[in-house]
C-alpha cells in the first residue's frame, strides 16, 4: 500500500516550520482550523462546523473543506523539503462524498510521491459525530517545491 | 466554442432563487463574497483580498479561491434546474495559476453541459489590479441535480 | 484506512458479469490488457509494455495507462451494482508519477464510496521490473450507476 | 476570454518538432490518431471510431479519448517551449459528457497558461456525425517543461 511509504524529512526543524507557516495563514484562523498533527510526509488539520462555514444546506461548504485539506496536503509536502525551500499548490481535485457536519471535521494529508520539483499527495476528510467517523471528502493534489526560496 | 452555448432556465425565478440560496451560505459572508451576476448557465462571485483570507505568502488561500469558484459553478448549474430541484457539488478540480491578490478577485462559473442528473461547469478566477485582469485559477466541476428536493 | 472498507456485492454473479463486459471492450484487446482479479469493490487489470503503447520517450502513454486504470476503477464499481444496472465513467483525474515501463504495468481500482447513483473509486498503477514495484500513476474517479439498464 | 490568449513559440521549428514527436508515439498509430493541426499554443488530434477502440457499450473508450486529448494538450504546450526542452504530463482530469461515437472524434488542446516550469492546458473533444459536432469530453491538464533535455 502506498500509504505505508516512509519518508525522511530533509530538514530537522520541519515540524516547527510547519507550525510557524500555519500561524501565518489568516485563512486558517478565519475558518477556526487547528493544526492537530505534523509528521514526516503527513499533516492533520481540523475544524468545528459552525453556521459561518456553511453552504446553503447548513453543512460545511465544499470550499472550506478544500481550505483545510489543501493546507493539510501542502504541509504534508512541506515536511519533506529542504530548509531553503517552500511549497505552492499547483492543483487539487476534491470529491465530496457526504455532508461535512458533526462535532469535528478532520483533514488528513499524506505524501504519496516526493519528487524534486513536484510532490503528489492524497487527502481524506472525515466528519466525527458521537464517536463515529464518516469519510466526507477525498483529495488528490500536486504541490510544487520552490528551492532557494524559504518563507520569509 | 463551448462557452457560447445558450441555455434556457427551466424555472423563471432562477435568479431570485440563486440570490436566496447565496444569502443562506454562511461561508459567503465569512469570506466577504459578493454575488455580482447571475444569468442562464452563468454566475459571478467576487471578494476583496484581505489578511484574513491569506495563505502563508499573503495571497488569498487556494481554498478560499475554491470557495467562491465552487459556488459560482454550482449556482451556474442551479440557474438551469427545475423549481423542485436543488444542486450539490460532486467534485471539482482547481489549478492555481498565479497569486490571487490585488483589489478584487472574481470567480466566473459557466455551464458546459447540462444533463438531467449531472451538470458540468468550468470556472475561471481573475485578479484585478490597477485596471488589469490576471487569470489566477481554472476549475472543472461536476454538479449533481437532486430532483424533487427544493431547498427549504 | 478507507482502503479497508468492506463492500457487499448486490448481485451474486458480479465477477462473471465483469468478465463478460471486459471481453466486450475492444480497447482492452487493443492494448493487450488482462483482467487479473475481480473482487467486491476491487479490480486489477494489467498489460505488458511494448512499442505500440508508447509515447515519444518510449514509456507507456499516459492515455494507455488511463485506459487500464479507468477500466479497473469502473469494474471495481460494477462489482457492487444490482443485476439490472450498468456503470459509466463520469470523470477521472490521473497523476503520472514515474515512467510506466518494465515487464508489466498493473492497475488496481478500488471503491472508496458506493452511493446509489455515484461511486467514487481510487486507482493505483504500478510498474513491475525485476521483482520491484514502482508506483507510476494515481487516479481518483467518479462512476455513475445507471439503474434498470443492464448491459445487453 | 482565456481562449483568446496569444502565444509566441520560443522555437521557430516548433511545428516540425511536434510532427516528429507524434510520429514516435506508438500509441498514436495504435489508436489510428491523426495530427490535424499544430499552431502556437494549440494542437488538434483526431481518430475514427472503430470496434477496436470501444468500451463495453460500443463507444470509444474513455482511456482512448484520454490518449488523444492528453497528447493534444501536451503538444499544445510543446509548441511553446525552447529548442532544448521537452514536456511531460504531470496530471490531467477528464470529464466524459456524451458517448464518443460517430464518423470522427476530434481532440483540441490549447494552452491557458505557459509558465517556465509548468504549462496548464484545456482540452475539448468533439464527436462529428452527419455534419453536427457534439462535445463529448472536457479536460484540464498540467504539463511539466524539462529544460536542457530535448527529445533524442
Amino acid at each position: 500500500m502506498t500509504g505505508q511509504a516512509r519518508f525522511e524529512p530533509a530538514f530537522a526543524g520541519y515540524a516547527a516550520r510547519v507550525r510557524e507557516s500555519f500561524a501565518k495563514q489568516g485563512a486558517m484562523a478565519l475558518v477556526g482550523a487547528v493544526l492537530d498533527a505534523v509528521g514526516p510526509g503527513g499533516c492533520s488539520i481540523s475544524l468545528v462546523p459552525r453556521e459561518a462555514l456553511s453552504q446553503q444546506h447548513g453543512y460545511v461548504h465544499a470550499g472550506i473543506v478544500a481550505t483545510i485539506v489543501d493546507s493539510a496536503g501542502g504541509y504534508a509536502a512541506y515536511t519533506l523539503v529542504p530548509e531553503d525551500s517552500t511549497v505552492l499548490t499547483v492543483e487539487f481535485k476534491l470529491n465530496l462524498l457526504a455532508p461535512a457536519t458533526g462535532e469535528r471535521v478532520v483533514a488528513d494529508g499524506s505524501v504519496v510521491k516526493a519528487g524534486r520539483t513536484l510532490v503528489v499527495t492524497r487527502g481524506e476528510v472525515h466528519a466525527e459525530r458521537a464517536g463515529t467517523r464518516t469519510l466526507v471528502a477525498l483529495m488528490q493534489q500536486t504541490i510544487m517545491v520552490l528551492r532557494g526560496r524559504a518563507e520569509a
